[in-house]
């Protein structure tokens, strides 16, 4: 095939506390999809929405480390940063995430991978915020596409690695 | 005096989302209790419970940076670690907390400072987990103790500072 398949991406809002949750499954190893959230290499080629370019200002990308970066499109920025609490190799990455142009609204945000049949992965990301109106605000500002749109980027790269 | 005024600390349950919030008064500008809570050496002399000794094991306590500190009492230790999301001098902490008891526990933490007349200030630190169930868990372990006793020796420290 010279396109990969691309799966459904399930975006669910928790009921009961103010998270989101996203469901993922990749035809690659939870090996290979978490070194495409760590290599920054890797993260800059489907990190975002298309269309948009990013560049890294800085990735220290370790339990205890911190990171930086912006989306780049039409002439606009978009700066992000936040800090790694925990990273657990092919499992998990626990961190913070900030939109600098709302610098008080922090989230936080666990990612895991599970091995499923045949090399394949399931992902699971949850960001708990403070507030359910900040949780649907962040939600109605469009984050859906941009989820979908990146993790469809995130198969093209996993097809070509 | 020679003992400084101690002021209430009210701990609250949010009814809405998982999260606790401490409001505390201090003797002291918002300056003084930022650098107690920032510079080890006057951390190490009031954080925890009456009868803990702090060991600081890591301590770079800057935006993106982290830490990792140990209570210990009667032959038993107690590690916590986490990062810094963002600190802003004299006014907001934004961390991440873990008990390495429970390691799949990670709380987001504000504290947040504002000045009031007469030299003093008012602390407010909210602790944010994912679940209801988690939230009262750690409520119940006696963290009330601790976040009181804390907060006396810490109004010691700035009466002495």
């Amino acid at each position: 095939m010279s396109t990969p398949t691309t799966h459904d991406t399930q975006i669910a809002l928790d009921p009961d506390v103010p998270l989101v949750r996203i469901t993922r499954e990749f035809d690659a190893s939870p090996a290979k999809v978490f070194r495409a959230h760590t290599d920054p290499e890797l993260v800059k080629r489907w990190n975002g929405p298309r269309g948009y370019e990013m560049r890294i200002d800085s990735w220290d990308c370790r339990t205890g480390g911190s990171y930086r970066y912006v989306h780049l499109a039409g002439g606009e920025e978009y700066a992000f940063r936040g800090c790694f609490h925990e990273l657990r190799p092919d499992e998990l990455i626990v961190q913070t995430f900030t939109w600098e142009g709302m610098p008080d609204g922090v989230a936080l945000e666990k990612m895991v991978l599970e091995e499923l049949p045949g090399g394949r992965c399931r992902l699971t990301a949850t960001s708990l915020v403070d507030s359910f109106a900040d949780r649907d605000a962040f939600v109605a500002s469009g984050m859906e596409v941009g989820v979908r749109e990146g993790y469809e980027r995130l198969d093209e790269v996993l097809a070509g690695s």
